[in-house]
């Protein structure tokens, strides 16, 4: 049987996976990810396209943002609509910070680029089957490979392969408790190939339900329809989704040729234990946030950040205390995105009745955001991210 | 029958009744108000204890403020817990606005001797039966005194006569919708001859239940704790409440003699038209809040301000769009304090299981209140009270 030999192990080429090989190598330390997608797969992957300011900033660090400043959009507010009555969002103004419009499989494509060019191995169409022996100093990572089975050996196990893989499968489920909301309503999401008739994004509240308007470049567009849980796509024509959005932003949009689209329902959840022994979790494989906020791929970089920082610690000081530490470091910051993930999500979304006491008080809140400049900053310090200095 | 003329009748001589009073009075408009109890209950009453920077200057204004700054204590900031770390909101720093802390029926003393000095007629122990006419222009008010029947003729009826009035339930059915919320849990109240030991208020989380710190005079401790709907107080001994206060709270208190107790449930109602023809509503007849943001009395004194003018407009001008816009005026302020006091509710009283996604979520928000200046200052800019300008 094949077997290697390295320091850490990584199991997913994601966004997670990716950036901790990358920040691992700058410090010395060898690691080989193991990926069971093909390269093709995970390069088109579409997901998140919004990036906070610390993301922007540990990228460049790594030198894997060229291509990022030069084809991603910077938006330095966003806007916030109840029933066509807008507000922007200043960003600018109550941070000095802004985001980046950045598709998700762009930035794998970049970070994959990477770690090749930086002799990273990455394995793909390899399915890592089990972690063995994590609760010892000689973890191992069992997988398959062109029909073959394959040990990969190392100091430590990252599992960075996402809500459905191997590594929360493998925590000893007696090490932590599972937080989970599944909310009543879905996004039905497009890709079009349009040119945004709008500067910067729009999350529209609307008594039909929610709708936001984003992009993913000056040509494509992505725009997402609130529907409940039990909405099938083939009910939605290409026409009555343009006509619905246009009604629910109360903007008339450039209807492209649709691309791509699906029904995405909404879901918090969360462990509150990443690591045991010498296995680590980060990013989908420990916690999802509903895409209102923008912040999965960017919590994954908070993850792997803290991470990277105490496996260094390790080995440059033979010093653990980090590593101890780290689900402590990473999940203060996961509570604060899942409760400003979860508060942009029942603000947004239609849930009561229309003309209800509740749906009411949530009318009051677009006053108020409209009246007060500090309600307006607290939704523009989440929603570029709060500093990593913050949670330290 | 006895018979009364004057320009406009009000009905309850609470805070919203007797400031109407004295602001009409100001403009040489006459009234007379009807209260069916006597003044020495009206005057013992106890209720509220806290002034909005906003009541305070209309207090000045009309010159009943002079005990009000003699004896009211001047709270800068108040501090909200989390069983056990406590943050401060400094009001000062975030809106250059205070609090006055000073028992209601320390105003209402106040307001009775102003309306009396002014020679404002204020029939007591006199019961408001009927409001007639009010499509009209010319309302009436029937009234029971003494054991006779009587009648108050005027242009215009002030409802101000609290939950239970008449002049709610005149106001015509079809002219409004009710809303209403009535909280899972109740306050059990206590009003003590005890020595503050916190020089502020304290909001406290506990993972037991929410508890008060508030104080009506450096001799005088209000305290509450949160309980079930169905507790009952003859279950709590004096001592059980101090001990669980002090728990509560985490901090000591001075023990003195309990000489009220009872418990309160906790209440948000209501109606969205405050007007029918030349009957007004205002305060407590046309909303609760619960006592959590402090709110009752500042609303009610920022209702009459409106109705005030209104009516100071229709006599010195004949103009009546003022008048006729006071509902409209009046319901985004009460909106705004709702979801207010709805969020500090929320935000501080026991409702989820310990340990619970939803608990957590409510943690964060503390943790975040440490964190974010912005977000204390959505609390002290509300707390201290919009300025009246904000809806104007």
């Amino acid at each position: 049987m094949k077997t290697i030999k390295t320091q850490v192990g990584i199991i997913g080429a994601g966004p997670a996976g990716l950036t901790l090989a990358l920040m691992l190598q700058k410090q010395g330390i060898k690691c080989v990810i193991i990926e069971n997608r093909s390269r093709e797969y995970v390069e088109n992957r579409v997901r998140a396209g919004l990036l906070e300011h610390n993301t922007v900033e540990v990228f460049e660090e790594l030198g894997v943002a060229d291509r990022l400043h030069q084809e991603g959009l910077v938006h330095h507010g966003c806007y916030i609509a109840y029933n066509g009555i807008t507000q922007r969002i200043d960003f600018q103004k109550h941070t000095q910070r802004e985001v980046t419009i950045y598709g998700q499989q762009e930035v794998v494509k970049d970070l994959i680029k990477a770690c090749l060019d930086r002799k990273i191995e990455i394995i793909f169409e390899a399915e890592a089957t089990e972690i063995n022996d994590f609760m010892t100093e000689e973890p191992s990572i069992s997988f398959t490979h062109g029909g073959e089975n394959a040990i990969l050996n190392c100091d430590f196990v990252a599992g960075t392969d996402g809500f459905h893989g191997l590594g929360r499968k493998t925590l000893p489920k007696e090490s932590y408790n599972e937080f989970k909301i599944e909310y009543p309503f879905s996004w039905l999401g497009i890709l079009a190939y349009s040119k945004p008739t709008y500067d910067e994004l729009i999350y529209a509240f609307h008594h039909e339900g929610f709708a936001l308007a984003s992009m993913r470049s000056e040509k494509v567009c992505r725009l997402y329809l609130q529907v409940p849980n039990d909405e099938k796509i083939e009910n939605w024509s290409d026409e009555q989704i343009w006509t619905e959005l246009e009604n629910r932003l109360g903007i008339e949009l450039d209807k492209g040729e649709i691309f791509e689209k699906g029904i995405t329902p909404m879901r918090s959840f969360m462990i509150d234990n990443l690591q045991a022994g010498r296995l680590f979790l980060a990013g989908d494989a420990a916690h999802i946030v509903p895409p209102t906020g923008a912040k999965g791929l960017n919590l994954a970089v908070a993850d792997v950040r803290n991470l990277a920082k105490g496996i260094t610690d390790f080995y440059k000081n033979g010093n653990e205390d980090a590593l101890n530490n780290y689900t402590k470091k990473c999940v203060s910051r996961v509570w604060r995105v899942q409760d400003f993930s979860n508060f942009m999500t029942y603000l947004c979304h239609k849930q009561a009745e229309n003309g209800s006491f509740e749906q009411l008080l949530q009318k009051s809140k677009f006053d108020y955001l409209r009246m007060s400049e500090a309600y307006q900053k607290t939704i523009a310090e989440n929603y570029v991210g709060l500093p990593f200095e913050a949670f330290e």
